[in-house]
């Protein structure tokens, strides 16, 4: 199972009803942030969430709503007593920016791994395989996928069927190939059809792109940017380097995934229930993601 | 009127219930911002302030929770479409403490004057005059005293009794001195005694020093950190450079102020009023602060 959390759906700026935008994702104990704005080191608290299992964070960009809270949030996560290494991932200039902004963090209690994403290459956190995919701001910006794998089903008549001496099964069903008595034994003949997994993908900011499209493909979620509720506010979007929420939906649609989660609101927007319906009329299954939601995703056979 | 806000009273790390210590003072529509940590632009917004009136920020020293929201704070300041310049002082060291922090803030659309207090000399905020003290925490780190002077009085059947033609009487009440005739007039022939204004003193992070307690000499308001609530405390306040809610009530007592409101409580502290009365058997008029907590000083004569 993968959990994902959304502590806070703003933009901009943080609101006395509005956290700024992050997202926690967590599977089996580790979790990873996506973006630490100010406050979102009190939204993980209200949400209810401890710091300790959190060893990645994701940045996507470098506006202060997406990384001004990443001193306070590295600080009691030190006076919480960690001691292993946490790894940041974001755009290129991410030393120096973690580095700057650590001007007020004299000494912390771990160390901190940080890894500029030169090139949009895939990366693990435990069991998590997080895709780094590029968005369109008026910066440098990045989008990520979080792919969860399903490992094969083992299937015990498959093995007596290729008659896999019993002491190998347990070895094979781990992905190992063995060797007894000169035969050579393979972790196909023990495992059923391939299975697929739970993929995420969260995009923010951005314009809608083809290849935010591609990296959405079949996400079961899809978190994605909605600035703007209304279609006639594409030229703010345009100019601003945002959607609206009929473009996040049309990129749900063409991505072919499951599910579309807005966050990233304007803080024009009291009510961002009131663009549902239009975004709806093109990709049905569209929620207003809200601070504190949290969604439980589960694997599908 | 002197009005005081206590945006906060949180020390070390923000938490879901308490804002961190910061307070904001406001005489006749200008206000100067006593630090600015994480989450404080959102604690003014639910104080009902606005971000207009904010011409001068000071800064008590470079903990993350004393000025880590002070990027997010100038960004949200430039959204509002401030023009004017904002003034910020704090200790030596500042320029490179808010040049770091700004990293994240690309533009302001108004300047930022930055003075570092090499020595602690006063300086004016509109009609407030601030003082600088030295504080004794692990780092540099400076309180301030704000006073609000109070026009002497125009005393009409002085003026007369000096026999100071009538068209004299207004240059004369805002203090400048004249000349009629070959005769020279001065304010003191139409004004009455000196009158007392307004004292305001915030402290916090320190140990109680001498010092202090000169700076607090008869304030109408001494704001004091009481970082821990119980005498059997005092080793981590020493270690840590913090205060006990009795040391901070000595100090009041000492420097005779009228009135003590305690701020900066460690996050241990659920329920600050339980060491209240143990703090009034030295200082009676010794209040718990609160977030949001508004206070209305006026002159008393």
């Amino acid at each position: 199972m993968l959990n994902a959390t959304l502590l806070g759906t703003g933009g901009t700026i943080p609101l006395k009803n509005r956290w700024l935008s992050s997202c926690l994702i967590s599977v089996n104990g580790h979790s990873v942030l996506v973006d630490c704005g100010e406050g979102t080191q009190i939204a993980l608290k209200i949400a209810g969430h401890k710091f300790k299992p959190i060893d990645t964070i994701c940045i996507t960009h470098f506006h202060a709503d997406h990384i001004s809270g990443l001193p306070g949030l590295l600080l009691t996560m030190g006076n919480e007593g960690r001691t292993e290494p946490v790894k940041i991932f974001g755009p290129v200039g991410l030393k120096n920016i973690v580095n700057a902004l650590c001007v007020i963090v004299p000494v912390l209690p771990f160390a901190l791994e940080v890894h500029e994403l030169k090139e949009r290459k895939e990366f693990h956190s435990d069991k998590l395989i997080i895709t780094p995919f590029q968005a369109e701001h008026s910066v440098d910006c990045i989008g990520y996928s979080f792919y969860l794998p399903h490992d094969r089903k083992f299937e015990p008549d498959k093995a007596r069927n290729n008659q896999v001496p019993i002491k190998l099964w347990s070895t094979l069903q781990k992905g190992q190939t063995a060797e007894l008595d000169g035969t050579i034994y393979t972790p196909d003949m023990v495992l059923g059809a391939e299975r697929r997994g739970i993929k995420l993908t969260y995009c923010t900011d951005s314009r809608p792109t083809e290849g935010i499209k591609a990296a959405a493909q079949k996400s079961d979620l899809f978190i994605c940017e909605g600035m703007y509720d209304t279609d006639d506010k594409l030229p703010q979007a345009k100019e601003k380097g945002h959607m609206l929420f009929s473009e996040a939906a049309r990129l749900a649609k063409a991505a072919k995934a499951e599910r579309l989660i807005f966050t990233h609101y304007s803080p024009s927007l009291d009510e961002p229930e009131n663009g549902l319906e239009n975004a709806r009329k093109i990709f049905p299954n569209t929620e207003c993601g809200y601070d504190g939601q949290k969604i439980a995703l589960s694997y599908r056979d």
